[in-house]
């Protein structure tokens, strides 16, 4: 079977739904294949003892202004995360204390430490250019470390440093040794500042939507109907001067003028191109791994730890759960707290049966808000490693030489074929924000 | 159409071949799917001005027992390589000094400092268990740092740091950030020591085979005769508890018992599997990225360097051409030149037209050993990083925290399928030695 449109879009992800909504207004003739049955790419959602929980990206924040637009212009209301109370934090010797805004009680110098790391971090962040972070100045130096040797050279207290890997773990959902400083760098600035990254009040974790946030692509799916086809994985595109023809694993084929492959790099670089991309950008997306989270959604009957004065946000170094977040919404009465494993844990228990996985989680709850936390109403994770079609979360992350060496690549469309997703945004890079604008950069770059 | 056999490889590199060629003998009924119209993989040649040349993998030296094996098993004569004269070292300011051995001279400083950093690294890599490196002790440390810190760190002198930047670029066709400093360690390790990889004599680059090194795998494609299907890319293999049915592109399946993935780990993960790889498998072939060469073959009607005392051997600092070798056979009369493109520079020329870069490769042979170079006989170059079925060469490079993070997956077998390719091999990783020793043992691992 084959079908003519103007644009075919790869991926029904926030950054191609938003690309294909753009031109659908613009009156361009567009279909999004999309691989899996269903829409969302790394937002999804469940419902769960009544209640819709987030699978995947979950808050917004000040500044994710494309964000916050598509959900009023879809009626998604939007409320603010629950803060009020003690968060709790658990150190690596198991002692959990109480502690309020952004970072634990760890003792005086660990804290005055990571206070001056945070402070050379947010100076030198600033020195980066989000739209082209290899001419940033001194971008050769910053892009030849890792953060982690970054943090052993700039933090001198045990304390300082491990709540600074922690931060990492939740920021990038891997090890500091996988990342480039230049890349952690970019990251936080592409938000604004490594402060907004972290923080929930005034941060990227201030708000939720009611009904979750994959109500965003599900709202976007609905406008575009049956332009939207399902369990279509794209695995060929021919391209040339005029146009391309895109084939998906059934062997139907679709001719367009244009392709906007809205994927993660890592998945974009494993269609056959003919003729093969450059090799400037296949050496890109070579290098491009996603980062490794598995999301646990815990309901209970209601958020019983406000009544202990608990916020239900908590760090934890022994983990498995590095941090937890109230997600429950006021709409609502149960209680619903976020959790994260993240990194090398998330890796290491994704091998793990999912009851053990779950027994630890829920003896982690246990220790930090006591025995009613053993039973919640409803417990269920997406271990997003183990996604064919998105192979980690929650977004690619660029090691050391990548940016500097090939990170022109990353936006420059080749012929008929342009590039969005998250990591293509220079503002709210791997967010949820990030992938709407870079979805409606393309519609604007095809059909300005 | 669909065909039964006992083992499918999947790639007619060395490793593959040399696979196949141990279960045939086996009488185990094989079949080996080859993407491209020939054999070879990463090692390739073509005939200019009659001379056979080698455009991909070239040399042996002492300790690759499995390939000289190979070479006397299939009757191709061993030569040295010509060392004779004195070896040319271009400065970073143009000025051109005749040495002898393995290091130019840039004074008395820069070669102490370039010889403490050497002894450091070769105490380090033999603390590296090359079976499985994360296991070494202070793995964590040398895994979260880039070679880069690590020069900027160890040696004092630029004179020595550019000397050990040309070397990592010569090594490892990259930039020293782009690569772990555990992997550079593993590499030298599972070649022996830093000295043999960079060796001539008594090294890495002492031999060269007649008639090329490409022979080996054309040698071995006879013995296999139509065991081997070429034109062949394998986009899925389907897999369980009782084999596997690869499918080509053409459509085409082939069930078998077992299936031996023998292709660089970058294009290992293009494949659909079904079902999906576990994660830990696919993190790990999202992050091995290929090294950049251009390899140049420049052949002249005779060794002409040879009268002015010159060995053909030169390392230079401005380039192109990061590395010469003399190359010729001592059963032809004609001058043969290997040069090779490297890391940055190679990116950057591979995207210029191949005139412009055949000018510069010139400009700098006529810099280095005269007039007479301006006009070879012939020139022929390749880009491996354009080569869609190899995607770069020397090898895949591990960046920080991928061999402690996720190096386990390497070599494990998932179902029927195991992986080969000189990247599986813990004895000369990323030469042919390597290759054909990992096509050996998945063959073992198969039919013991």
């Amino acid at each position: 079977m084959t079908k003519s449109v103007d644009v075919v879009v790869v991926g029904a992800g926030l950054a191609g739904l938003s690309c294909a909504h753009v031109l659908s207004r613009r009156a361009v003739d567009v279909l999004v294949c999309e691989a899996r049955d269903r829409v969302g790419g790394r937002t999804d959602s469940a419902v769960v003892d009544g209640e819709t929980v987030d699978l995947g990206g979950q808050f917004l924040g000040p500044g994710q202004d494309r964000a916050y637009a598509l959900a009023a212009d879809l009626g998604i209301p939007v409320f603010p995360t629950h803060t009020d109370g003690f968060h709790l934090a658990e150190d690596a010797a198991g002692r959990i204390r109480r502690f309020r805004g952004l970072v634990p009680r760890l003792g005086a110098l660990s804290l005055l430490d990571f206070a001056q790391a945070e402070a050379r971090f947010e100076r030198l962040a600033r020195t980066v250019d989000v739209e082209a972070p290899w001419r940033s100045p001194r971008a050769d130096l910053l892009d030849s470390q890792t953060l982690a040797v970054w943090i052993r050279r700039t933090l001198r207290t045990a304390g300082g440093r491990q709540l600074f890997t922690t931060a990492t773990r939740l920021l990038w959902a891997c090890e500091p040794s996988e990342l480039s400083l230049l890349h952690a760098l970019f990251y936080a600035r592409a938000a604004g500042s490594l402060r907004t990254v972290m923080a929930t009040e005034n941060g990227a974790q201030q708000d939720l939507l009611d009904g979750g946030a994959h109500a965003l692509a599900v709202g976007l799916a609905d406008r575009l109907g049956d332009r939207i086809r399902l369990r279509a994985p794209v695995s060929r595109i021919a391209h040339g001067g005029d146009g391309a023809t895109v084939t998906v694993e059934s062997g139907d084929t679709i001719r367009a003028r244009r392709v906007v492959v809205a994927l993660p790099p890592a998945l974009a670089g494993r269609i056959t191109y003919d003729p093969p991309l450059p090799a400037a950008r296949d050496s890109l997306t070579q290098r491009l791994a996603m980062g490794a989270t598995i999301k646990c959604m815990i309901v209970y009957a209601e958020p019983f730890w406000r009544s202990a004065g608990l916020s239900g946000h908590a760090l934890s170094l022994p983990g498995p759960v590095a941090a937890l977040a109230d997600s429950s919404s006021p709409s609502s009465p149960h209680g619903i707290l976020t959790g994260v494993l993240e990194g090398a844990t998330a890796r290491h228990l994704g091998t793990r049966p999912a009851a053990e996985r779950k027994s630890l989680v829920l003896a982690e709850l246990t220790r930090l808000f006591g025995p009613q936390a053993a039973h919640p109403a409803a417990y269920i994770e997406r271990d997003w490693t183990a996604e064919p079609y998105t192979r980690g979360a929650y977004a690619a992350l660029f090691p050391p030489g990548t940016w500097t060496q090939h990170g022109p690549a990353l936006r420059t469309p080749i012929g008929p074929i342009h590039w969005a997703g998250t990591e293509t945004a220079t503002h709210w890079y791997g967010y949820m924000d990030g992938a709407i604008r870079s979805g409606e950069s393309a519609a604007a770059a095809i059909n300005p």
